[in-house]
């Protein structure tokens, strides 16, 4: 057997346990009662142990050296690449530290849950301090392994390449002009009449409809499935996607909205390269590129102004027919620009600034230049400063919203931007390939779009680096002026 | 470290990563769509073949001799007599059959799901004759560390120090008052007027009436769930019980007495020692034992005569009142003797029939005395016997209906009726011991049951070998006397 083919083998191995870790993940915010946590924190923290200690196999340095020198073809070169950078983020941290991780992360995750519907900071905070202390400590290691910053060094694992020096250069740039984008948006929509939704809408009601969207999206049903759980994410396996979406009894938008959010996740995993599952080289690229395809079908397909009119005639077909499911109104309701408090409820217009906060505290607080005890001031402040709001002891809606940080998730916030600027990007890249584009999205034809991305990115895997595959579906490096260019089309169009 | 300790500690390992392993299980069953099930299956066989391989490190037959020489207490002796017992077991079978088995029951029983319903006996015989060439194997290996036959080293797995000698008697006796009892029965209900229940049940009130089941009969909601399967099946972990069950539109009885036969295990798990947790002295003592449980739920309990007029308001409270659901009726519904073809269907006097069919074709099957191409013809031949019915090109409702076979699980049907037997014991000591119990269970107090239940049986885990725990509970060893005097008490009284 060559070198290669055993650290094939390794990886396939390491896959097929990761399998049964990302579904036990899945249902622990799914299915799992409140008794079964402490169980389920050990046995996942059991797992993780088990999988560094086979990606920090002695012998696998070895290994990917002696397969460097095999004559390999130019995929089995992009493997090989892909493995030796798994070797790399896995060999940074010590497994006592991963264990610790994973079960502070369990818990702290699942207190989380109940903590902040009752806005209980106090009783958060002693799970927030342990899980950042953990995160710095495995920051500093991985900062060592790499020779970036603690910050940069854990955005590397999410963003390859992205470096805080040109997040802070894009998001200066964006704050140039979002504050007074939003102003005008404001303006521009201050007269409009939107008519809300009467609801209350059941749960019943709103999933069914939810799975319509999914099929008009292209979803796979018979390799994946929609559940619930407090905070929606797409998780599972590229050959059984899990996604979750959360509903609300008297407004079905941000359901409906953050199901079609999650089925671009959920088409990029059913769609990665399926003869290379296993190698991490079919690996989703990037976090960032993940939620360009999330953002390409909840942003560019979902607020797209014939859009509504497909969505329409689901949504009264489920929830019934009102004023507010007209298919004008309906476009209204997708695309009005309100500074608000939660993130994942977000317009696509105020979005980035949610992002431009987090990223500034995340930043500080993993660099040692904050502590924990400060999050809540500053993210009051800085809600303040960016959209006009107050979270004064409101931490609910403040710092306690996303499952990022309980979780000890750090360095990711800027994908979600990242995400955003990708998307416009591939659009643009699309209507210069289809100037008939917007007409066939008006006529119901989606099919364009989807087999576009599954060229472009999803089929791609991991093949090229992200600037890399950024050029070759959109013929240019990233390009922020895309996302400027949507917006002001979109919303001052 | 003790070389004890170092064996609790490997013992630890393993439980939790099973713990995985149990939820993938359940999930395949509750909620895997189609197409995950081939990456499920080969996750699965690679967490058999780690677990396989942590039960048979070669370092463990020492620690387990050195532990025998260390000093102590009764409990940490019992403990490493399991731990022994486990050891055994595992070290019988090479990792690469463990694999085989995992991969190609997998397989087996994911078709079988479909070829059931289509009744394609031609498309399931190729997994079956597949699985059963695994199990023979591993028979034979098992046999040859234990020296027992074949057979013999199967269901000493499920039931350990049972043998073919002693079920072929238990159940040659049965056959003498069995089918006489049966014929009584029949003729003393001939003229009983019995009203079914007037269709269709939603699944959502179904499954309503199942959660208020589970409550009356003590299910920890917090520590477990109940959901959807084919085959209902009681999975998950002690500290996260899954239960499942499956409903017909038109008869909600098989589904709720299916439910209260499923808590009886649950309860069992829910209330293993909880201090032992992981290690092989705190397991359910035997698959007999565990049916045990259900069957004193179901059957000891279910059909007793009070218990009409317990369940009759929950039923009219989630299915609506109709003259089905009177306690008087309901408790015909309950106890009506009727043969037919489906095993989880049968009432508790048939049931043996059921069972002494099954143990008889496996038994032989097993053994190498007969072929999987003879089964459906033996089965026929058997059920025409034993309970006057044909089956003759009926593979649905023949020898496709249970999931046993289809998974590669040989061995275990006697467990049954075995159970059974148990049961009847177990209530015939507690009558002993509190000589109002049935006035007790007519008021409702459920809990004095759910109390000798926990102290005797549950608490007990593995302290004590199955003859040992059966003496301590009950006073006497397994007696099938109790069992017959029960029936012709409930039936024939």
């Amino acid at each position: 057997m060559t070198a290669y083919a055993e650290l094939a083998r390794r990886h396939q191995r390491m896959y097929r346990l990761g399998h049964l870790q990302s579904i036990a993940y899945w249902d622990q915010s799914a299915n799992m009662p409140a008794k079964g946590n402490e169980a389920r924190a050990l046995a996942l923290a059991e797992m993780g142990g088990l999988l560094h200690e086979l990606a920090t196999a002695p012998d696998l340095s070895g290994l990917i050296e002696q397969a460097g020198n095999e004559p390999l073809g130019d995929f089995e070169k992009a493997s090989l690449r892909e493995m030796k950078r798994s070797w790399r983020a896995s060999n940074a941290l010590p497994q006592q530290l991963v264990e610790q991780m994973s079960l502070a992360a369990s818990r702290s995750e699942h207190a989380w849950r109940t903590q902040r519907p009752a806005n209980d900071w106090a009783g958060h905070l002693p799970n927030f301090k342990e899980v950042v202390k953990l995160a710095r400590e495995a920051a500093e290691y991985l900062g060592h392994a790499t020779g970036l910053s603690r910050y940069d060094a854990l955005m590397d694992q999410y963003e390859p390449g992205m470096r805080t020096a040109e997040v802070e250069r894009v998001f200066a740039e964006l704050k140039t002009w979002l504050p007074g984008l939003i102003r005008e948006v404001q303006a521009r929509q201050a007269s409009d009449v939107v008519i809300r939704p009467q609801g209350p809408f059941s749960k019943t009601a709103q999933r069914e409809l939810g799975y319509a969207a999914m099929q008009l999206m292209g979803f796979d049903f018979e390799a994946g499935r929609l559940d619930e759980s407090a905070h929606p994410f797409c998780g599972g396996v590229p050959e059984d996607v899990r996604m979750t979406t959360r509903y609300s009894d008297d407004d079905p938008i941000p359901a409906l909205m953050g199901v079609i959010h999650e089925t671009g996740h959920g088409r990029y995993e059913q769609n990665l390269p399926r003869d290379w599952l296993g190698l991490p080289v079919a690996n989703a690229r990037s976090m960032g590129l993940h939620e360009s395809q999330s953002l390409s079908f909840e942003m560019q397909l979902g607020s797209h102004p014939a859009f509504a009119r497909l969505l329409s005639p689901l949504v009264i077909k489920h929830l019934g027919d009102q004023p507010a499911f007209a298919p004008d109104n309906l476009h209204k309701l997708l695309t009005r620009v309100q500074p608000g408090y939660i993130r994942v409820e977000a317009d696509e217009v105020t979005y980035p600034a949610h992002i431009i906060l987090r990223f500034e505290i995340e930043r500080a607080l993993i660099e040692g230049e904050i502590e924990c005890e400060d999050v809540p001031a500053l993210w009051n402040e800085k809600m303040q400063q960016l959209l006009g709001l107050s979270t004064d002891g409101d931490y609910n809606r403040g710092c306690m919203q996303d499952v990022h940080w309980p979780s000890g998730l750090f360095g990711y916030f800027p994908c979600y931007t990242l995400g955003a600027m990708y998307a416009a990007q591939w659009f643009a890249a699309m209507r210069r390939e289809m100037p008939d584009l917007d007409a066939r999205i008006a006529r119901g034809e989606l099919q364009p779009v989807f087999d576009w991305l599954r060229d472009k990115v999803w089929s791609q895997g991991s093949r090229w680096d992200t600037p890399e595959l950024v050029r070759r579906a959109s013929g240019e490096t990233l390009n922020p002026g895309h996302f400027q260019a949507h917006l002001r089309a979109r919303y001052l169009g």
